[in-house]
């Protein structure tokens, strides 16, 4: 883990005039705190121990902050005024000897990007966003696995704009060394190298990844022009969302599996000034979204989101009444979920065949392929729900996909309840249609569903006759593509939301949410453990998002009782969907963590042993 | 316009105990202000010029409050110890001589409810509403036509408790002499009566209108217990939403089709706790809002309503695919929304026909009759558009209901654009389903759509095999019936945000929206004449919601242009929909005023004079 940051602070900021006359720039004001102080604040509170900064022009004040907090030490650059950057990280290397966070000084940024670099598991990581506008920006080029190729203030010197860098890196210790060697034989000529140019160098050999957090919130301070900015736009969209609400929003613990709990910026992005859903700037809005509801998972160049209002079922049913055409679909079902297909599937009177599977154990492999091959003339559609929510089995679709492949069929996956928090490939994997929501683990709120598809599919199905209109596939797509607008009156505020919500999950990273809700899984398992309550599923095929448990047998225990008593604390459970067995569900999801889980556990003793 | 008020502020407020022991009841104090004064204020904010109060005990405490509002005058009841409320109102009929509002004096209320009564337009109205729970209420009984019957606080007293008094009415004169005439001779009896009693008893001879808005804000303070629900529950109902907020929420003016203009309390009450829609409480909420919107057009003992997730087509694709069943459907169409009933059709292979008309002139009632009776053998249904929104032409829903009753075919009626603004009696214009959504004149967010529909009818699709899955009606209908549930995952917030926008609707009246708009479009038309512009449609066939305009033809004109100047000065208007002439279209519906347009208007003056 690293603990340690650098921040190079040796500038003259003279491009900020009066601003900067009298104090280095890191300590130019913004709601009565330093920019220094607040990024040194967040650095703490991301449990960075060690903050190194790289001073010069100034530097008097920053020793003063040194005084303030202990964690912070000053390295001096006394040729600041004619080095650059690189010169004063260079100028480090005594104090420097591990793996650290590299960041400017003029930035104000949200704290997620530190959150999101420290959980990376690459050592070597730049933060990056998409377009700013700003007026001083350095651009990123990068290649198809997202490692670094070029980064210029001059566009012209790129071969493309992938990204732009915030200024905010993870740097090995490895990584530095280098950069410091590369520059030591350059410096006689001249001292003027940035960093930036060094890691550029240094990444021809090594790979260094690119992070690119599209909506990310920050801006570098070079320019009276940029000052304003900081304080007019970017500030306040990272001051505390209660800050905007004189009432707090209680905060409740959905144990259910979805809606989750929503963060309380979530909550307030639905609060917007009345827009016509047919302006272009809302036509932007969606656009926004269905591209990055595609890049979570596929290359946008071969796929695209399809959107719609409604409950998750409709996009299955939109999927399930338009794609298979004269074809037979072979669903795959564990679970309710796996029924509720072929319900569609014969309310569309579509030629279907079920592969039942016992609800506690993941499909077979071997039955799934037998299945295809059995069908073999006519079938031209599997579909498998990927997290079945009724258990919480995880299916491998990443293995019925490649079957899927192997036989030339297309593979439809119900990816409810894992999106947003499962990673998944769907060009690695074979997948052709995937459908979820807006309120699962992307943590927004309910009313729009959607399906990423394979382009090529999709062109597929444009001359079947349709059997739904508000739920057709094809016009659906192409009208978006046409226009930028849904056929039908979107529900415009809950866009809004899942704007925010795709951005808070770009902050934090799928993998990352993924850990965090793994770490809640655990800590409920232990809990269940402790307490002697037993899961429906073995456990090494939990999703780890939702667990079913058998209900406890003890006399005093009753279903409704223990919801309640949940629910006056705070926290909302769900019963079970599963045969016979009695049993209730719990589902880690949402803007919770393994503390909330802990409180969750403790409420629940307290009622079990009333 | 009645614009005097009466008082009634003679109590000892005994129960009140240490608070009433050295000033009257009218001098609560919440929120710096007391309760008497906010009264006083929002009498005044609506145009009440004279405001006599009925004093008695400490009554010196009002003579100085008369001091400093010129509108107010005292009388006092110097009997007051052992006399009732009425004979305080008696002993002012030397004073009030024309129609007043009456109020008590210790009641904390919603000035809507002080619209809602001066909007009506009959001359006797007493104010109620749904059940409050508070301890102290007066139980009104009223018959089919929602005129007084009974009033008490004792239950057992009446036939059935149909509301709760509030304790503000609209009275004439002659109810007010005739209640004075009434007890004069029984003063010597006693003077106990209270004018609630005296009410009723002129009710038995006249009508007394009883308004209820079901879930008005307010509390009457009796007690200490309703004092502190006043302070913690209903006070801060009533405080302005923009307090909640520290930012202001620019307010857009939206002359679209919809979605409208929405106020900020709608806006803000999306803001809630996360809560899985699972829950009672939520399907609670969803019980109610069903009910209200039956309510609004239909009485519930026949007639129900079905909710779905989605936008107003999908709510018009559930009707038309589930109610035809093996019969024939005439679609009756002068736009663009009486084409997509016949698309969905269609695309459903149910057997229809369609009845193409003038999309600038309403149906032709000879002409439905003839479709009707070339049809007979096999038509079942009928559908139609009420207010079309391509152009704004209002149907004549009464006399084709009236035609379908006589050849008994069922009549199904989209009424996306004039639910919530034009009065609808389902029963009286025998319409099977009626369908709308949640956001043009209902004034909530996009997001739901719902049918109200005749429960025989609903029964009648019990058998008939569905052609859609997510849509199929009697589905969703029997679900919710049984379990007060969506079958699939509700818009959460956007339902938080229709309870308001139903509680707005039922404060506001919807006669008395239909007169706000009508004044909106009033003024629409007079500007468009001045600006030398024509509408589409001749002005007796107005829905006076949507008004088509012909596009200028002087040489500076274009619609991009002028929509974009409008759209920067917060105005938004539509593209026309209609057939070749160029138009475009404005809708003045949403929480917009007369005033709102004249700004609107003068706006596009200057463009076109740029």
């Amino acid at each position: 883990m690293v603990n340690t940051a650098v921040i190079l602070a040796a500038g003259l900021g003279s491009r900020l005039k009066e601003h900067t006359a009298h104090k280095p720039k890191g300590f130019l004001v913004i709601d009565d705190l330093p920019i220094i102080e607040r990024s040194i604040l967040q650095l703490r509170k991301s449990e960075i121990e060690h903050i190194w900064i790289g001073t010069g022009y100034l530097s008097q004040e920053y020793e003063r902050l040194a005084q303030k907090y202990p964690q912070v030490n000053c390295v001096y650059n006394d040729r600041y005024r004619d080095s650059g950057s690189m010169y004063t990280l260079y100028n480090m290397r005594e104090s420097v000897r591990e793996d650290f966070l590299l960041l400017e000084s003029d930035l104000l940024y949200d704290i997620a990007g530190l959150k999101n670099l420290l959980a990376d598991t690459r050592s070597d990581v730049i933060l990056s966003s998409g377009a700013t506008h700003s007026n001083d920006e350095v651009y990123i080029e990068m290649d198809e696995e997202g490692h670094l190729i070029a980064m210029s203030k001059q566009i012209e010197l790129l071969g493309r704009v992938d990204a732009e860098l915030v200024g905010i890196s993870k740097v090995s210790l490895d990584t530095y060394q280098r950069m410091c060697r590369l520059v030591e034989a350059e410096f006689h000529n001249h001292l003027k190298w940035d960093y930036e140019q060094a890691l550029v160098e240094v990444g021809k050999k090594k790979p260094i990844a690119v992070k690119k957090i599209e909506k990310f919130t920050w801006c570098e301070i070079d320019t009276e022009e940029h000052l304003q900015r900081a304080k007019e736009v970017i500030y306040p969209k990272l001051k505390q969302p209660a800050a905007h609400l004189s009432l707090p929003i209680k905060r409740n613990i959905l144990l259910n599996p979805g809606p989750a709990t929503t963060t309380d910026t979530v909550k307030l992005a639905q609060i917007v000034p009345d827009i016509c859903p047919r302006e272009q700037e809302f036509g932007d809005l969606m656009e926004w979204i269905a591209e990055q509801l595609t890049v979570f998972v596929a290359p946008k160049s071969e796929y695209d989101t399809v959107l719609f209002s409604g409950s998750g079922t409709a996009a299955v049913e939109s999927v399930i009444s338009s794609v298979i055409g004269e074809g037979k679909l072979l669903i795959l079902s564990n679970g309710a979920y796996g029924e509720r297909m072929a319900e569609i599937a014969q309310v569309y009177h579509i030629d279907y065949e079920v592969l039942e599977s016992s609800s506690v154990l993941p499909l077979s492999l071997d039955a799934v392929e037998a299945s295809i091959i059995r069908n073999k003339n006519k079938l031209t559609h599997v579909a498998v729900v990927h997290n079945e929510t009724t258990s919480g089995i995880l299916n491998d679709i990443d293995a019925i996909g490649k079957l899927c492949a192997l036989h030339e069929v297309d593979l439809i996956v119900d990816a409810m309840s894992s999106y947003g928090a499962i990673p998944i490939n769907m060009k690695a994997s074979n997948l052709s249609f995937l459908i979820s929501s807006s309120n699962k683990n992307l943590q927004g709120m309910a009313g729009i569903s959607f399906i990423v598809a394979c382009k090529e599919k999709l062109q597929k199905i444009k001359e079947y006759s349709p059997k739904s209109y508000y739920l057709d596939l094809y016009k659906q797509y192409e009208y978006f593509q046409r226009t930028h607008q849904l056929r039908f009156t979107p529900p415009v505020q809950t866009f809004y939301a899942l704007e925010q919500a795709i951005i808070e999950t770009q902050n934090e990273g799928i993998e990352q949410r993924y850990r965090r809700y793994t770490e809640s899984w655990q800590t409920l398992i232990k809990g269940l453990d402790h307490l002697q309550l037993q899961y429906l599923v073995p456990i090494q095929y939990h999703s780890r998002i939702i667990t079913s448990i058998k209900e406890p047998t003890s006399r005093n225990y009753e279903f409704g009782a223990m919801h309640d008593y949940l629910y006056n604390n705070g926290f909302t459970i769900y019963p079970g969907k599963i045969g016979q067995t009695a049993s209730f569900r719990v589902a880690n999801i949402g803007a919770i963590t393994y503390q909330d889980i802990e409180r969750f556990l403790k409420s629940m003793e307290e009622y079990l042993s009333m």
